[in-house]
């Protein structure tokens, strides 16, 4: 992946930028030393690294308008960072940029179970927005992987999903309102906990851009009441194609259940060495949850299997206790821990229609036999968001080469068969210079005159999302 | 409502104008006559009219491009229209504006079951997209009362709800992509069928751009399987406190159903004398519907009177057949009927918290008594859309004033308990001088730079949604 150049004249004036943020900014909040430097050099996309020029993590909204009216003055980079578990770079800083953290703002600002609606500072993780309010028997629904670890900030930036985001929606749909700080340090609220703004949609805008546009300091997010109960059911096939072609008949059904998850033949073997969750040897399996009262769930569980039973299945596996439960999602959670014991991996994310699964997975093998790398598939099938994950030598850089170059086809072949080059993980550096696959000129040129209109000298998250010659040449113009 | 001065340079090249207009589209494409031009003065919203310099009925997004071309290259104001139902005169002409009309692009173009999705035309009617798919046992979920006659690009423009939005959520939430024109134009298509695009999520600033910013041509809306079966109850209190505070209840217990629907004494007599539904003489009434398989409604349904009776209600009337829900729906359906036998009304559109329901009815009580002007309430309480109809007598021009006067007042409640000035009729002219009460002017300001990255010139839909002074010197700025 090529680097964009640092620029000259604001690592000369490093010390005087970092004595400006000590002006604005507490001692413990501006960490400039280059040891501690290491920590901020990459986020979970970990092939990647380069130490920001610093680090300032404060305390709250008015803080962070001032660092940005401050450094928007000086015209020095900023890259926005929530818990810096992106897996496409998204908040991997560049040698001249002001890495700007919210990690210190956890607070939980307000609570309307009438309303059904959560306010937060953005900073606060995603699973402990279910865990405020779980006592009075409610939740956050969009659950990335991550949850333990990553900031509502991120998920907002990146309009993360999660394996039940078949049934409640992604980020964007669970997002009610907004503060965001613009880069010259105007704070802007936008949208509320009540239904429909009047006027420019701009919540959307903000839902997903990645940090290019503004700093979320705080967000009101929907909650929702828990389900009575869930169910899991756990489906076994010899092919991917039975699987997949499964997954379309259950959706062209009408059938929505909460997650539709599926996994081949290489994840299934190393998720069971791992964890031992007992799953049985098989070429695809299909994990899908239901929810709701004991009829309910009896009564969708019940049409599952019986479409399932079309594709002849090797085994339906239906949860009868709390502890099956447990054990058929087991395998699943642990999935990228088995992978990582094993190798080094890259984590795709794309999105293809749902119907053209067996193929898109048939070429997919193909691909990366033709690359001589192993790829492991498991992923949100229910609605095509797929998570190939690729096996290489991390210290081997022309495995690393390889492992590009196989990982642009796969997400080539997601756009071809009419899907996206990202479902959940965002573009951030990673699949920046495939944007011309996806876009035409104009349409990028109109997603960047609206850049233009939020972040006029280009200073936000800078070389990410757009392909790196149009974003520099675009950051020079306007500088 | 002070109306916008039109153009004089653009009312004298009139003739040159439609000649243009007729080198592009065939004879019955072009309107220009002044008879036939009254059509089109006004919309839904009928207080206020205005004929238009000419009204163009194009057939393919090729002709409404070159048509916007045309027009960009002399500066000529466009209103786009979709049906014409527009409450808030969101397609009102001005003097100097052409109207150009999506009825005539009514085309299916794709329909897939696999991915659930719809391609169609935007002339469309939202009613006759659900026909188009009702054989394969789905339907398209935003549900405006006006649905016989609406079309899809008024219901993208306004992003238009409707009675069973509760649960499935409104347009914007069931809009997957579109093709929009630009001003100049340029041919853009956002979003698609399959999940999440990367890069700026601009599909959602073009739903509810109430035609600020393109005009939307083609659309991808999200189908989704009819469920098993559907039933209302409906609950008679003799005060709306108590209503009120029974919706509240409701949502606070996690239930969601598809659809709680608010009617006040006012409302109620006036559709029983017009429908003769039956309905219990009573201070305020809901009908709350729930869907699904029989033991889940029922369960629902059981819940649901197990709280209202909370509320001391006079009646719980549960529908056992067919005919008898088909009678609970009759008044309300029929309550804009009613209302429009007994007087001249406008229909108000504001959101609020669910929880301040009570406060408001009684606050708009005391507005209206303070006006002496009658105001019926009929709306969805689910969600806090209201929809306050102020009757008056649109013959004597002091009640015409003293009618904006009190809406503009309710409005502002709304605002003040922390709603929003429209929930999903849209600003259009009505609302555009209260744009002030809902917005900072840094908050406006962000809105309105979106609008000159899509339509620098500020052609498109000119005197709507923002401030007419605001508006107007922003256009002669950048003429």
């Amino acid at each position: 992946m090529q680097m964009p150049l640092p620029d000259p004249q604001i690592l000369a004036r490093r010390e005087e930028i970092l004595a400006g943020l000590r002006a604005i900014l507490p001692a413990d909040s501006v960490i400039s030393d280059p040891v501690a430097l290491r920590a901020w050099e990459c986020d979970a996309l970990s092939a990647y690294r380069c130490p920001p020029l610093g680090v300032v993590l404060p305390r709250s909204t008015e803080e962070i308008s001032q660092v940005l009216r401050y450094l928007h003055g000086l015209r020095v980079p900023v890259v926005p960072r929530g818990a810096g578990t992106s897996l496409a770079g998204g908040s991997m800083p560049t040698a001249d940029a002001v890495i700007l953290g919210v990690a210190r703002l956890t607070g939980v600002l307000e609570v309307s179970y009438d309303d059904r609606f959560i306010r937060v500072q953005t900073g606060r993780t995603n699973l402990s927005v279910s865990a405020a309010v779980a006592e009075e028997g409610f939740f956050y629904a969009p659950d990335p992987s991550s949850q333990l670890a990553c900031a509502i900030s991120g998920n907002i930036a990146m309009n993360s999903g999660g394996a039940h985001c078949l049934k409640y929606g992604v980020t964007t749909n669970n997002l009610l309102g907004v503060t965001v700080v613009l880069m010259d340090g105007t704070v802007v609220t936008l949208g509320g906990p009540y239904a429909d703004s009047p006027g420019l949609d701009l919540l959307g805008v903000i839902c997903g851009s990645e940090g290019q546009l503004g700093v979320v300091t705080e967000a009101t997010l929907r909650i929702l009441p828990k389900p009575e109960g869930a169910r899991p059911v756990l489906l076994a096939f010899d092919s991917s194609e039975a699987a997949g072609a499964c997954v379309s008949a259950i959706i062209r059904a009408g059938i929505i259940p909460v997650a539709i998850e599926f996994m081949d033949a290489p994840c299934i073997r190393a998720c069971e060495a791992f964890a031992k969750a007992g799953y049985p040897d098989c070429e695809a399996l299909l994990i899908i949850e239901v929810e709701g009262a004991e009829e309910e769930m009896a009564a969708q569980l019940a049409r599952i299997s019986k479409i399932a039973r079309d594709f002849a299945p090797v085994e339906i596996r239906e949860a009868r206790s709390e502890d099956e439960a447990r054990r058929i999602w087991l395998g699943r959670k642990s999935a990228f821990g088995a992978m990582g014991q094993m190798a080094d991996y890259m984590c795709l994310d794309g999105t293809i229609p749902v119907s053209e699964l067996s193929f898109v997975l048939r070429r997919i093998a193909e691909l990366s036999a033709g690359y001589g790398l192993k790829v492991a598939n498991v992923f949100h099938a229910g609605d095509g968001n797929m998570h190939p994950l690729i096996l290489y030598n991390a210290n081997d850089s022309e495995d690393l080469a390889r492992c590009e170059a196989l990982g642009a086809d796969i997400l080539r072949l997601c756009v071809e068969v009419g899907g996206c080059l990202t479902g959940e993980h965002g573009v951030g550096v990673e699949k920046r210079d495939l944007m011309e696959v996806q876009f035409a000129p104009a349409d990028l040129e109109a997603q960047m005159q609206i850049k233009d209109v939020f972040d006029p000298h280009w200073l936000l998250n800078a070389a990410k999302v757009f392909p790196l010659t149009v974003s520099q040449s675009r950051r020079e113009g306007r500088a």
